[in-house]
């Protein structure tokens, strides 16, 4: 066994942490600028300055990279923004995914992530771990709106805040084009009006 | 030069037509079953039973036989189905992606499709011109509509029709489920509702 700590028996900002986001961070750089195709253990223990076989026993693979990666940014994910309005709320969480796709890192990471789990169950499972994450924290909106009557009672809080996302992630996949503003003002749109007629009930 | 005669100048069904078959069935089939990065010209000219040389002069790369694939996916689209009611054209258009993304070889083919379009310029442009042709091939089951006027004067068409595929592609994109029937009938629920409150009108 190694004399290094195992992971979790050190505070916060401890050497295992700070070995984590600087391998993780390396591994998204090369995600977003290379692909998943690239994604080297070597390279990445040499860009993040972190020994090899530090990098090699903990994470194994690319793979492990990348579903750690995914672990990181749900533990990190933002707390809601909460406007009082449904509109308001739904519009704040468009607009944020609509510029994560748009940056010029976190967009090409985005798709780098998402490509490596249509070939990797492992990476799947991550992925759509992350997207739960995102879409509970942000359900609350539509379970208040529910209460406070703007929606249909028994109205799928989930599906309202997937159908949000789902038309800016298509057309960046489908095209290669980032969403701009305009599409995800009429995703907030369309997925109210949808919700109101009662299509998201279940 | 080669003594082969240049594609297009022999009849459909002749030599050219049905190595190109071939080759794009052979790749087709790695993709479905083993993703982009095991796609190797080689190995495709031994499964199609092609001269090796034909295929690279042909072809020339992985991305080479992807957008080809492409091309031909296009060019083999289905007509629509006109069934006379805006419901029942999305119905089913939303019924053949959710076959299509459900079927043992397609499903892992257009996945694997998507991927190798986020890592090249080339394959995203062939993508989007596949789903431009789709999109193309379904917008009259909505002008239709707004002729009809079931549907706002000025609604975009294919808005709509991309607003049916939209949560069926991102739900297996992000969480690697394939979409059931139950999806496919609330995505087209949900586009209409959204275009009868005049989300798509441009």
């Amino acid at each position: 066994m190694s004399s290094e700590p195992e992971p979790g028996t050190l505070r916060p900002g401890g050497r295992t942490a700070r070995v984590r986001a600087a391998v993780l961070a390396a591994a998204g750089d090369v995600l977003a600028e290379q692909g998943f195709a690239e994604l080297d253990l070597a390279d990445i223990a040499r860009r993040a300055e972190v020994g090899k076989t530090t990098v090699y026993r903990r994470w194994s693979s690319p793979t492990g990279l990348v579903t750690d990666l995914l672990a990181e940014m749900a533990e990190e994910s933002l707390p809601r923004t909460a406007t009082g309005s449904l509109r308001g709320d739904l519009a704040a969480n468009a607009r944020l995914v609509q510029r994560t796709l748009t940056d010029p890192r976190q967009g090409p990471l985005f798709r780098a992530v998402i490509a490596a789990a249509t070939c990797d169950e492992r990476t799947a499972q991550a992925l759509g771990q992350f997207y739960e994450v995102r879409v509970s924290e942000w359900a609350p909106a539509v379970q208040e709106a529910v209460e406070r009557g703007e929606l249909p009672a028994g109205t799928d809080a989930a599906e309202v805040v997937r159908a949000v996302s789902a038309p800016l992630y298509y057309r960046m996949l489908t095209t290669g084009a980032a969403p701009t503003e305009a599409d995800a003002d009429r995703a907030v749109a369309a997925a109210v009006a949808a919700a109101e007629a009662g299509v998201y009930v279940s």
